[in-house]
Protein backbone atom coordinates (compact mmCIF):
# COMPACT_ATOMS: atom_id res chain seq x y z
CA UNK A 1 0.00 0.00 0.00
CA UNK A 2 1.47 3.53 -1.00
CA UNK A 3 1.25 5.66 1.32
CA UNK A 4 1.25 9.27 1.73
CA UNK A 5 2.36 11.33 4.93
CA UNK A 6 4.18 14.76 5.75
CA UNK A 7 6.70 12.60 7.88
CA UNK A 8 7.76 10.25 5.15
CA UNK A 9 11.04 10.35 4.22
CA UNK A 10 10.48 10.49 0.61
CA UNK A 11 10.65 13.14 -2.29
CA UNK A 12 7.51 12.73 -4.33
CA UNK A 13 7.34 13.29 -8.61
CA UNK A 14 4.17 14.60 -9.80
CA UNK A 15 4.34 14.14 -13.64
CA UNK A 16 0.91 15.23 -15.56
CA UNK A 17 0.51 13.94 -18.85
CA UNK A 18 -1.48 15.83 -21.37
CA UNK A 19 -2.95 13.53 -23.72
CA UNK A 20 -5.82 12.56 -25.84
CA UNK A 21 -8.77 9.95 -25.24
CA UNK A 22 -6.97 7.85 -28.16
CA UNK A 23 -3.53 7.85 -26.63
CA UNK A 24 -4.61 8.12 -23.07
CA UNK A 25 -4.36 4.25 -22.49
CA UNK A 26 -1.43 3.95 -24.70
CA UNK A 27 0.27 6.20 -22.46
CA UNK A 28 -0.97 4.23 -19.39
CA UNK A 29 0.07 1.07 -20.40
CA UNK A 30 3.66 2.58 -21.56
CA UNK A 31 3.90 4.01 -17.61
CA UNK A 32 3.06 0.95 -16.09
CA UNK A 33 5.32 -1.28 -18.18
CA UNK A 34 8.24 0.92 -17.87
CA UNK A 35 7.97 1.22 -14.15
CA UNK A 36 7.27 -2.68 -13.55
CA UNK A 37 10.29 -3.68 -16.14
CA UNK A 38 12.49 -0.99 -15.18
CA UNK A 39 11.98 1.92 -12.83
CA UNK A 40 10.89 -0.46 -9.57
CA UNK A 41 14.64 -1.85 -10.13
CA UNK A 42 16.17 1.17 -10.15
CA UNK A 43 18.22 2.27 -6.82
CA UNK A 44 16.24 4.52 -4.32
CA UNK A 45 12.82 3.98 -5.98
CA UNK A 46 9.94 3.68 -3.00
CA UNK A 47 6.64 3.62 -5.06
CA UNK A 48 4.75 4.61 -8.46
CA UNK A 49 0.78 5.28 -8.76
CA UNK A 50 -0.63 6.06 -12.37
CA UNK A 51 -4.10 7.94 -12.69
CA UNK A 52 -6.01 8.25 -15.57
CA UNK A 53 -8.44 11.23 -15.72
CA UNK A 54 -12.03 10.80 -15.75
CA UNK A 55 -12.09 13.36 -18.86
CA UNK A 56 -9.68 11.43 -21.05
CA UNK A 57 -6.94 14.39 -20.87
CA UNK A 58 -4.73 13.41 -18.63
CA UNK A 59 -2.20 10.78 -16.93
CA UNK A 60 -0.81 11.12 -13.70
CA UNK A 61 1.92 9.60 -12.02
CA UNK A 62 2.54 10.30 -8.44
CA UNK A 63 5.94 8.20 -7.87
CA UNK A 64 7.94 8.65 -4.50
CA UNK A 65 11.92 8.36 -4.41
CA UNK A 66 14.20 8.09 -1.52
CA UNK A 67 15.86 11.18 -2.01
CA UNK A 68 16.41 13.78 -4.93
CA UNK A 69 19.88 12.28 -5.85
CA UNK A 70 17.95 9.07 -6.87
CA UNK A 71 15.69 10.79 -8.75
CA UNK A 72 18.38 12.37 -10.18
CA UNK A 73 20.67 9.68 -11.09
CA UNK A 74 17.62 8.14 -12.36
CA UNK A 75 17.33 10.65 -14.88
CA UNK A 76 20.37 10.15 -16.19
CA UNK A 77 20.25 6.05 -16.18
CA UNK A 78 19.88 5.25 -19.91
CA UNK A 79 17.44 1.85 -19.08
CA UNK A 80 15.22 4.70 -17.97
CA UNK A 81 15.91 6.71 -21.22
CA UNK A 82 14.92 4.17 -23.08
CA UNK A 83 11.32 3.86 -21.89
CA UNK A 84 11.03 7.80 -21.07
CA UNK A 85 12.05 8.71 -25.18
CA UNK A 86 8.55 6.99 -26.65
CA UNK A 87 6.26 8.89 -23.76
CA UNK A 88 7.67 11.94 -24.72
CA UNK A 89 6.80 11.24 -28.16
CA UNK A 90 3.22 11.05 -27.54
CA UNK A 91 2.75 13.49 -24.72
CA UNK A 92 3.70 16.78 -23.03
CA UNK A 93 3.88 17.31 -19.39
CA UNK A 94 4.89 19.01 -16.29
CA UNK A 95 6.87 17.23 -14.26
CA UNK A 96 8.37 18.67 -10.68
CA UNK A 97 9.63 17.56 -7.61
CA UNK A 98 7.21 18.29 -4.21
CA UNK A 99 7.44 17.54 -0.48
CA UNK A 100 4.64 16.49 1.36
CA UNK A 101 3.40 19.39 3.75
CA UNK A 102 0.62 18.07 5.34
CA UNK A 103 -2.00 15.10 4.73
CA UNK A 104 -5.19 15.75 6.73
CA UNK A 105 -7.65 12.98 6.77
CA UNK A 106 -11.63 13.32 7.04
CA UNK A 107 -11.37 12.18 10.86
CA UNK A 108 -8.53 14.39 11.53
CA UNK B 1 -2.56 7.82 6.85
CA UNK B 2 -3.18 8.54 3.35
CA UNK B 3 -3.17 5.31 1.04
CA UNK B 4 -3.09 5.07 -2.59
CA UNK B 5 -4.46 2.34 -4.37
CA UNK B 6 -5.97 0.59 -7.19
CA UNK B 7 -8.73 -0.94 -5.00
CA UNK B 8 -9.59 2.44 -3.45
CA UNK B 9 -13.23 2.92 -3.83
CA UNK B 10 -12.63 6.74 -3.99
CA UNK B 11 -12.23 9.58 -6.89
CA UNK B 12 -8.57 11.41 -6.98
CA UNK B 13 -8.35 15.16 -7.57
CA UNK B 14 -4.81 16.12 -8.47
CA UNK B 15 -4.78 19.93 -8.49
CA UNK B 16 -1.75 21.41 -9.58
CA UNK B 17 -1.31 25.33 -9.10
CA UNK B 18 1.18 27.35 -11.04
CA UNK B 19 3.00 29.90 -8.63
CA UNK B 20 5.93 32.00 -8.17
CA UNK B 21 8.18 31.34 -5.15
CA UNK B 22 6.96 34.44 -3.61
CA UNK B 23 3.67 32.98 -3.70
CA UNK B 24 3.95 29.57 -2.59
CA UNK B 25 3.88 29.45 0.90
CA UNK B 26 0.95 31.79 0.84
CA UNK B 27 -0.88 29.39 -1.13
CA UNK B 28 -0.05 26.16 0.82
CA UNK B 29 -1.25 27.96 4.03
CA UNK B 30 -4.19 29.02 2.21
CA UNK B 31 -5.16 25.20 0.81
CA UNK B 32 -4.18 24.11 4.52
CA UNK B 33 -6.71 26.36 5.93
CA UNK B 34 -9.15 25.68 3.81
CA UNK B 35 -8.93 21.75 4.61
CA UNK B 36 -8.73 21.89 8.30
CA UNK B 37 -11.86 24.62 8.33
CA UNK B 38 -14.21 23.31 5.82
CA UNK B 39 -13.17 20.46 3.11
CA UNK B 40 -12.65 18.14 5.72
CA UNK B 41 -16.08 18.41 7.46
CA UNK B 42 -17.86 18.46 3.76
CA UNK B 43 -19.66 14.93 3.05
CA UNK B 44 -17.37 12.44 1.28
CA UNK B 45 -13.95 14.22 1.79
CA UNK B 46 -11.80 11.30 2.26
CA UNK B 47 -8.09 13.59 2.22
CA UNK B 48 -6.20 15.83 1.00
CA UNK B 49 -2.09 15.82 1.00
CA UNK B 50 -1.21 19.34 0.02
CA UNK B 51 2.52 19.43 -1.78
CA UNK B 52 4.94 22.42 -2.30
CA UNK B 53 7.71 21.93 -5.41
CA UNK B 54 10.94 22.19 -4.62
CA UNK B 55 11.37 24.45 -7.47
CA UNK B 56 9.04 26.84 -6.13
CA UNK B 57 6.83 27.55 -8.44
CA UNK B 58 3.94 24.79 -8.14
CA UNK B 59 1.79 23.44 -5.50
CA UNK B 60 -0.48 20.36 -5.54
CA UNK B 61 -3.47 19.28 -4.01
CA UNK B 62 -3.93 15.34 -3.91
CA UNK B 63 -7.41 14.58 -2.73
CA UNK B 64 -9.37 11.69 -2.20
CA UNK B 65 -13.43 12.14 -2.60
CA UNK B 66 -16.15 9.12 -1.95
CA UNK B 67 -17.68 9.52 -5.33
CA UNK B 68 -17.60 12.31 -7.79
CA UNK B 69 -20.96 13.16 -6.90
CA UNK B 70 -19.57 14.05 -3.60
CA UNK B 71 -16.85 16.35 -5.11
CA UNK B 72 -19.52 18.17 -7.35
CA UNK B 73 -21.84 18.87 -5.06
CA UNK B 74 -18.74 20.32 -3.07
CA UNK B 75 -17.95 23.38 -6.09
CA UNK B 76 -21.59 24.15 -5.33
CA UNK B 77 -21.31 24.36 -1.59
CA UNK B 78 -20.79 28.38 -0.89
CA UNK B 79 -18.81 27.67 2.17
CA UNK B 80 -16.25 25.90 -0.10
CA UNK B 81 -16.48 28.55 -2.77
CA UNK B 82 -16.02 31.31 -0.44
CA UNK B 83 -12.46 29.40 0.24
CA UNK B 84 -11.40 28.77 -3.16
CA UNK B 85 -11.72 32.32 -4.84
CA UNK B 86 -8.96 34.27 -3.22
CA UNK B 87 -7.01 30.76 -3.85
CA UNK B 88 -8.05 31.31 -7.79
CA UNK B 89 -7.36 34.84 -7.60
CA UNK B 90 -3.35 34.25 -7.01
CA UNK B 91 -2.80 30.98 -8.68
CA UNK B 92 -3.66 29.35 -12.10
CA UNK B 93 -4.61 25.59 -11.83
CA UNK B 94 -4.53 22.20 -13.78
CA UNK B 95 -7.42 20.38 -11.66
CA UNK B 96 -8.85 16.97 -13.02
CA UNK B 97 -10.71 13.86 -10.96
CA UNK B 98 -8.57 10.56 -12.11
CA UNK B 99 -9.20 6.70 -11.16
CA UNK B 100 -5.67 5.17 -9.83
CA UNK B 101 -4.94 2.27 -12.74
CA UNK B 102 -2.42 0.69 -10.98
CA UNK B 103 -0.15 1.72 -7.95
CA UNK B 104 3.52 -0.16 -8.00
CA UNK B 105 6.10 -0.55 -4.84
CA UNK B 106 9.57 -1.17 -4.75
CA UNK B 107 9.20 -4.27 -3.24
CA UNK B 108 6.14 -6.02 -5.69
Amino acid sequence: MVQIASKNEVVTLINVFTVTPETQQKLVNMLVEATQKTMRHIPGFVSASIHKSADGTRVANYAQWRRTEDFEAMLHDPRASEHMKPIRDIATYDAHLYEVVESIKAGD
